[in-house]
């Protein structure tokens, strides 16, 4: 019977840079984790692709999905459905190798309901003045949406108290370091290792 | 007002190797963390000196220390005393410094008591057999000794479980590593750094 993987959740204020993280840690490779490629309603941006950065999927099929209950964890943001397919982190959890989901704050919300064991990081922007700067510079937004986006990320820093470890992401390869170094040490977690010694001591 | 510092507590079963790691980890250098040096009662093993791997005390000079609520910790094992003198410690807490404590189990509860917000790492031997073998080699005790350690040391391998984190002592520089990986890591806890947030966000 293998031990059950640890499931690993990034988040943080739209913005933060939390996709350009994911996708350093993974482009590194090395990784005994495995990432779970979340779904969404909004277009791919330039150089994303399909099944790699996301499922790409139409609203109908998004919501088809949550009323069949295959959704780990949904929201909507900014009039787009973003989740996580449930599938997937079950059964690679159940073949006892870690997961790693990058997903949105309302959605982290729900996983933590779900599974409280899980290691949640948030990830924070150095300050805020460069969270607005950041999402000017992506130039995809206009002014009202920058606006609304900026009210929702103070809201969402405060958010922070519901997760396990804050990380800065100041540099991206500072911040891929931190999380690594957060899912190396979860690792040793006395809940996570005991019961191989209750095993040793013949408890078991 | 600085931020207090991290109170980091290793502990674990006697012939586990506990002092050998603790020296390593002080011996490399390039830590952001004071270690407080023990106080004991026993004599002084070929090497150690007294003030840098603990302060070699009397029985009457101990006690008296108990008495005047000068110790943090401390427990009586194998008919000697260990403990950890407080002022220390505070003072370096209060500066904002962390603070490298290596002791005896039953002197780790007392503080978890005292402060259960410290991060609590528990090594571990690879397997009972080894830890035998070890106590054995180290040759400075008899065989009514060895058993009792041994039966002290199943009892005290299930007292993982009020630790936080787990390290075999497979190899030195193995539990050197993964200790400091954790230190790192606990230094992104949300309950650690989310007051530097608070006052960025104007709510203090």
């Amino acid at each position: 019977m293998a031990k059950r993987g640890m499931l690993i959740v990034l988040s943080g204020p739209s913005g933060v840079g939390k996709g350009t993280v994911r996708k350093a840690i993974f482009d590194q490779g090395g990784n005994d984790f495995q990432y779970s490629i979340s779904m969404t309603t909004r277009k791919p941006r330039e150089g994303e692709v399909d099944g790699v950065d996301y499922y790409f999927v139409s609203k109908e099929e998004f919501e088809h999905n949550i009323e069949t209950g295959q959704m780990l964890e949904y929201a909507k943001y900014v009039d787009n459905y973003y989740g996580t397919p449930l599938k997937y982190v079950n059964e690679t959890l159940d073949r006892g190798k870690d997961v790693f989901l990058e997903i949105e704050v309302n959605g982290a919300l729900q996983v933590r309901k779900k599974s409280p064991d899980g290691v949640f990081v948030f990830l924070t922007p150095p300050d805020l003045m460069e969270l607005k700067q950041r999402i000017i510079n992506r130039g995809t937004e206009d002014m009202a949406t920058i606006n609304k986006r900026m009210a929702k990320a103070v809201e969402e820093i405060r958010m922070m108290q519901d997760y396990d470890f804050a990380v800065v992401n100041d540099k991206v390869e500072n911040a891929v370091e931190s999380i690594k170094t957060i899912i190396k040490s979860e690792r040793f977690r006395v809940a996570r290792v005991f019961p191989e010694y209750e095993e040793m001591l013949g408890d078991k």
